[in-house]
């Protein structure tokens, strides 16, 4: 059944997982639903120790089963320790069928391949899967499915009910006997926790994991006692210097700069750019290089960022210590000038994935951003946006908050160089579809800007200012075609190995097994 | 049928309500229990809307109906305008058998008295109903039942979905117009909204009435944007001067004065008197000249307080100030020194209600507290107390968060002057039991201490100390009947207007209509 961005969804997996296709980015706004709800054991006693000795002993307590749901969260990026640690007790004790929910997961993961063979875990649900197990997933080794959720339509799966998560592993630099959480305050700091948050609303059962028991009450706490069954000190949570990944350096790749040239004359050329407007960037060179020469134009015109939105880094909390960002919302710090800044800062907000992002909420922070600034490892002539399946057909990114950001921000902009390498980033149609055309306003690349022509508005306001080499988005295309020719298909072989949804729960786009490349016989 | 605090719970009452008889503290510790859950409209539309112009309309588009369930936080106190507001809207649009709940009504709901007679209002569920609404509660002008719930058993109430809650109203010193609550920034400041927590949480609908819209966003936010339907701008929710009603003074009462004196000593005295002891303490005089006489007891031991709970009062937050106390979490602001602190002091945090005193999440505030100090119109020689019931039989006073601390506080002290003017406060059983004895430690009075048989350790400490004058419960009570005479039992009709539900939502007692007294004719 074609979707609504014009991709063929098999029945087969609509069958098997009882979604609809994409139909929209508005199809579930304003159609109301029952919220799921966890399962409680109450405490009531004074006397009640949450304290265990070890993952295992948790495990046990928590009813681990085959086929039950486990959770984790990414703030620990490469860094961490918590997944592995878990899991391998976990199959250790003989556990089946698991489904691993995790907000992502990456290279520190690598270790969990042999249990995907050996069908300890049998479905997986995540951002996306870069490194070893996105090998393995592309490569049919998964027994059931890999479904991508943004971050947002990882707070609504669990909301509603679709995934439902029987433990919640929760790792915090910091927390008390009694499972207050903070993602400050320990030795392996990670600013915030905001991605676990749902789990510790929804799980049956929530496990605090941390290497500093602190004391009691741990406040101002991020997950609090009310939330946590069972705390558990062990050695390590993460590694600290692999936690902090995004740190920003200026860039000196011509082409980055070219492009955070083109993207700054966007924002300022724009209506939405005036005092109080609200603004998210990614973590790119570029687009931090842009946040960077924007402060410039902020400076010199005296408009005040009314709110900043991330994913965290350094130069927006340099926005905000200079009194340029009035307040930041933050559910993730990619350097560690963001984590301590948390601390630091009052007008620096910890927030929930669910406020950040969440489709089935009453409203999350992206419906009111002005602008965000994304990248992208593919964008077609449709300005459809690929984020997650690698051009060779292998699953390597991650939605993020990709999607999320960008069907919310009045201003949503893409940036991509036009080759990345001898692939082409702007083609004719994307590998995957992961986030709909419908969400994108303006592609910026290093060989110019193209607006998307649902918003002549936009278009307009830029040709008047004479800022930026504007193309349409074929010409783009053109020129990539042109330099490097076009790019044949990836040879994908039937089997579905994954599917990406849409935030709201319908499916974007499916992903199928790799296979040999072959060539044609015509 | 009798429960665990001997009081007959008549059959009709448990069918009609489908309770359980009161079964003791801990019967439903470790239960687990599937956590209720509302209905949610998601809004994901960037140019989504929230605002309304005035109730009326907030009404409509929250699908107002008879038989629907209201709800309030009850922050404003006797300044409260938010109640009356929205049920006279709620009357004129002639809707009937509306269940009102609300986390506490007093004096500034007398107006709704009419909408009780007229069958706008059917059932009430209320922490407490003085003044007028009590009154016509005990004179069986409500058609359906009042329900009297702990702070605590509110929340558990509406998590365990026994009170579905349709439309939520929640009076906001300060929103935005995407939602974001705060109870400070406005010109009706009342400090924190934690009653209110549930409310957002778990109605299908959330309004929130402001009377001072400001700049989005409203962070730090209390109830945020993702939980919030509608926003309306009224001219005003409160009135400020009847809001911060606890204002302390220290009190000149030579009994009270008495009563701090010996409650101390107790406290200083008992185990738990060490480095890092919470504490709670009501608003009552003697309450208060307690926590100002312990202050210089820590000053000279050197020993700190590392959490205080409330319910806060000016003395409470000077402790933070000036470093006596570490932490303080709050649930209610009773002046506006406390108000203010919330602002002012970083380590003074707004809480939930069910961070406070829920007895089915896992583990409250209150199951941590070492001491809390309480009043209460009467206690029993069982230990039990009546805080609701007045001993003319009209209900005048609200449970709070009174059983919820004297079960969770390992010592628990109640202070009642032993007569309060003719009326004994220490009798052989109360008018009606609001929390049972199993959860008082020791009464302190003004003719000396009374210590539960329960707790031989704390009797062994306060007679090794020989700080207090200590007499058995039956001692105090001899002498307040040898001073003023054994009362008449209050005699009440037989018809049922009330239950008083214990924490766990069992019944701990029934309220009865009064009747005119008539003489005995033996």
């Amino acid at each position: 059944m074609l979707n609504a961005v014009g991709r063929e969804i098999p029945e087969e997996i609509l069958e098997r997982t009882g979604k609809e296709v994409f139909q929209g980015n508005n199809y579930k706004d304003g159609k109301a639903f029952q919220k799921a709800s966890p399962k409680v054991t109450p405490v009531m006693r004074n006397d009640h120790d949450k304290m265990v000795k070890d993952i295992h002993e948790a495990l046990v307590k928590c009813n681990a089963h085959d086929g039950m749901t486990v959770s984790f969260h990414h703030h620990f990026r490469e860094g961490d320790l918590v997944v592995c640690m878990v899991m391998e007790e976990i199959h250790k004790m003989g556990f089946k069928n698991i489904t691993l929910s995790a907000s992502s997961l990456g290279k520190a993961h690598d270790a969990l391949v042999p249990m995907i063979e050996d069908g300890t875990i049998v479905n997986i649900e995540s951002s996306g899967v870069r490194g070893k197990i996105g090998d393995a997933i592309s490569h049919g080794k998964l027994k059931g499915l890999a479904t991508m959720r943004s971050h947002g339509g990882r707070v609504r799966a669990i909301e509603t009910g679709e995934t439902h998560v029987d433990i919640a592993f929760i790792g915090a630099p910091s927390c008390d006997e009694y499972g207050n959480c903070s993602g400050m305050g320990g030795k392996t700091n990670c600013g915030v926790l905001s991605y676990a948050y749902v789990d510790a609303e929804m799980a049956d059962y929530v496990v605090a994991v941390t290497d500093c028991l602190v004391d009691y009450p741990n406040y101002p706490a991020e997950i609090n006692q009310t939330k946590v069954d069972y705390v558990c000190v062990v050695d390590q949570i993460g590694i600290p210097e692999k936690i902090a990944t995004g740190a920003a350096k200026p860039t000196t790749d011509q082409r980055k700069i070219l492009m955070a040239e083109y993207c700054t004359q966007v924002v300022a050329n724009t209506p939405y750019f005036k005092d109080g407007f609200s603004y998210q960037t990614g973590v790119g060179g570029a687009s931090i290089a842009s946040t960077i020469s924007l402060s410039k134009i902020m400076e010199e015109k005296n408009i005040h960022m009314g709110l900043g939105v991330g994913g965290l880094t350094k130069p927006m909390c340099e926005l905000l210590d200079r009194g340029l960002a009035r307040k930041l919302v933050d559910t993730q710090d990619f350097d560690l000038d963001a984590v301590n800044n948390v601390r630091t800062n009052p007008n620096h907000f910890p927030i929930s994935a669910g406020e950040y992002a969440s489709p089935m909420n009453k409203g999350a922070f992206v419906n009111k951003l002005d602008y965000v600034i994304l990248a992208s490892l593919e964008v077609d002539t449709h300005f459809n946006c690929n984020v997650v399946v690698g051009s060779d057909g292998i699953i390597t990114g991650a939605q993020g908050g990709h999607p999320d950001t960008a069907q919310g921000a009045k201003c949503t902009i893409v940036i991509a160089p036009l080759l990345q390498g001898r692939i082409p980033a702007i083609c004719t149609d994307v590998t995957t579809v992961t986030t709909p055309g419908e969400s994108v306003d303006i592609v910026v690349t290093d060989y110019g800007v193209a607006v998307n022509p649902r918003r002549p508005d936009l278009l307009e306001a830029l040709k008047a200012a004479d800022c930026v080499p504007l193309k349409t988005i074929e010409e783009l295309r053109d020129i990539a075609y042109s330099i490097v020719g076009e790019p044949e298909k990836v040879q994908f072989g039937d089997r579905i190995v994954g599917i990406i949804e849409a935030r709201d729960g319908t499916v974007m786009d499916v992903v199928r097994e790799v296979k040999p490349f072959s060539f044609r016989e015509d």
